[in-house]
């Protein structure tokens, strides 16, 4: 069985009350109808609906749909950063770490897809406050794992990838970075439990990607260095360049 | 200026009709109302004021908005993998073939951010006849990327990537073709044209990450392959499993 995250830290600190308890039921309902019909489309009918707790109970645990949206987010990344931070503590070696914020990530994201789902699609949504604050914790994060690259860029003096690297065989961190996100964060649209590898063998091919990718080696077994690409526009002949 | 896709090919084709274009007009429009409330948000309202055409007009075109969902993706699937075609007829070196189909797909991404949010939201909003159409096309889509990474794990013998591939120093082509449309379709969330490298450099990285990231050469120069991950959970001490 799976203990929602927020009652086993209530749980853990000891505030276990019945409120807590309705308090994450909730929230995962709220998750549930907003992955299934979207921010936009999703009314407080409809999470009483599929909650069976009355608008009235509904409104007295939450003042309005987007501070829903809110502890959901919220919920879901400081569960994600606190772990990891526990986890980092058992490792200085760069590579591991790396593999750990991996594994960290998918972990989650394997266990509650519908959250993710909502995490995706509904990054943008919050505005002012709420929007301001979880910016911030998802630049923290953004923040953490930067970090951890530029630790196994040093550590292993990997010239080619960096801050302001890009084009001819470089590599820019944000780049790298943002690929591993989205290596990670598209498992919610394809993962399926039944026939697909368990989080950790996930976790560590998408490491494995992700490390040979970035460190770079293809020269080393006579392969030639990636080539520039020369994709040519079929229509005109002319090498393909940026629509803007 | 960006001429919309479905005017030009309707004016390659000399079918530049003005039903044509008002007809590629609207569903351009649709894709910014799409993109902005969600689809369950959106109403034939909203895109009649955003576009300034009657509801009458709009229903001249379209029955409803499940038809335009259907247009919207059918349009920029259709578009990608004609385009893909075209491209991949100018090469077949296993390589260069996944680096145009990066090239490919990013180049749309890039120049689409709207429809491609669109695209990932809106994934699974279609059912029965149109769900289905689409379904198959995606699959086909799919399925020209695992023949592409199939062609470069023959052509040089990669025997660690595979089918059925898995857990131990092993890539299964799954993980691998879902993990570099990752990579490819989470552009939306982040890519800004003024600060991030144009598509071409993206491509070319994303390229660089995916080659190095399967073919695995990571003994290659001294280090040790990757370890089995030995993540244990910071509360019990035991090896971390998949919450199910």
């Amino acid at each position: 069985m799976v203990i929602p995250d927020s009652q086993a830290q209530a749980a853990a600190t000891g505030q276990d009350t019945r409120f807590d308890r309705r308090f994450s039921e909730i929230l995962d309902y709220a998750t549930e109808v907003f992955a299934e019909k979207g921010y936009e489309g999703a009314s407080m009918r409809d999470l009483s609906r599929l909650s069976g707790i009355s608008l009235a109970g509904l409104y007295y645990y939450f003042d309005s749909k987007e501070k829903l949206l809110y502890l959901i987010q919220k919920h879901t990344f400081t569960t994600i950063i606190d772990r990891l931070r526990e986890r980092l503590a058992t490792s200085s070696d760069p590579e591991e770490r790396i593999r750990i914020f991996v594994h960290n990530h998918v972990d989650y994201a394997v266990a509650k897809q519908k959250a993710m789902k909502v995490l995706s699609h509904e990054d943008d949504v919050l505005k002012n406050g709420y929007g301001t604050e979880l910016a911030a914790i998802k630049r923290e994060y953004y923040k953490i794992c930067v970090g951890l690259v530029d630790g196994l860029a040093q550590a292993e003096n990997l010239s080619r990838l960096g801050r302001r690297a890009s084009g001819k065989n470089g590599i820019a961190t944000r780049t790298a970075v943002m690929g591993l996100f989205g290596m990670m964060n598209w498992l919610y649209t394809w993962y399926k439990p039944r026939i697909d590898p368990d989080a950790e063998a996930i976790a560590s091919q998408v490491s494995d990607i992700f490390l040979r990718g970035v460190r770079g080696e293809e020269t080393s077994n006579g392969r030639s260095a990636p080539r520039k690409s020369t994709l040519a526009d079929p229509a005109t002949g002319k090498r393909a360049r940026k629509r803007s």
